[in-house]
């Protein structure tokens, strides 16, 4: 598992990176390491792309967790905390802009030296999902603990 | 990187797995590791589920690829090749039951056997994005070439 580039962003530790349900408007660059910059062709013409990353600041997990959310244990599976066995990534970002093997990005909560793993086309035909129950996080979005 | 379940699907060989942009009804089992069960709680109560796994039969991979929808080479990163330097798949599957360790799913067109590496809840708030330009994805779903 190689990393593919590497992301820079305003966030430099953990307690900066906001919640990804608080969806944000930062702005972040993905740097495509110049070996893997022909692989980017017509990626500019999508509006969104998905990221896998490596949460690099993780230290170990527990299968049981808390969230912002609420003060109930959760299985680790069932939340979206970057502390987990195979600690991946994932965000839908909006592509602003390419230019070469830079990608400016919004709306991508990584911390800055995220090691990259992989960008794929977002196509709402595979990825979107509607009529989809949220389990324990319905209703509680926008309503962070404390 | 230590895989946490495995995958168990009608899939035996790469010809029988549909594209993801076909979406497939059938019926995978997910076999999360006794060790990593714990981890599941509440994830029953979630109808999607994002599930992350490794493409273990991809050998290598080009920058620029064909794919099943036209006769263009694109960059590798703007499709869903299953050969990429980090051989990363992902799909939003619909979690049909649970029973104690093991997930039934409908829609993972994921090869029999494949290493899971993580399972996330989908939820809109997070995952699904709307007004979403396709790049040279546009129109060509549900026409694949010969």
């Amino acid at each position: 598992m190689k990393p593919i580039g590497i992301i820079h962003s305003p966030y430099k530790h953990r307690r900066e990176a906001h919640s990804q349900t608080n969806r944000s408007e930062e702005i972040s660059q993905i740097e495509v390491f110049e070996e893997f910059k022909e692989g980017l062709k017509d990626i500019e013409e999508f509006s969104h792309i998905v990221v896998i990353y490596w949460f690099h600041k993780s230290q170990g997990y527990s299968l049981l967790v808390k969230t912002p959310w609420d003060d109930t244990l959760h299985g680790l599976f069932a939340t979206r905390s970057p502390d987990r066995p195979c600690p991946l990534g994932l965000t839908i970002a909006e592509l602003v802009a390419r230019e070469k093997n830079i990608l400016t990005v919004k709306g991508l909560d990584a911390l800055d030296g995220t090691p990259l793993l992989d960008i794929k086309p977002y196509v709402v035909a595979i990825d979107a999902r509607s009529a989809v129950k949220a389990g324990w996080f319905e209703g509680k979005l926008g309503k962070r603990r404390g």
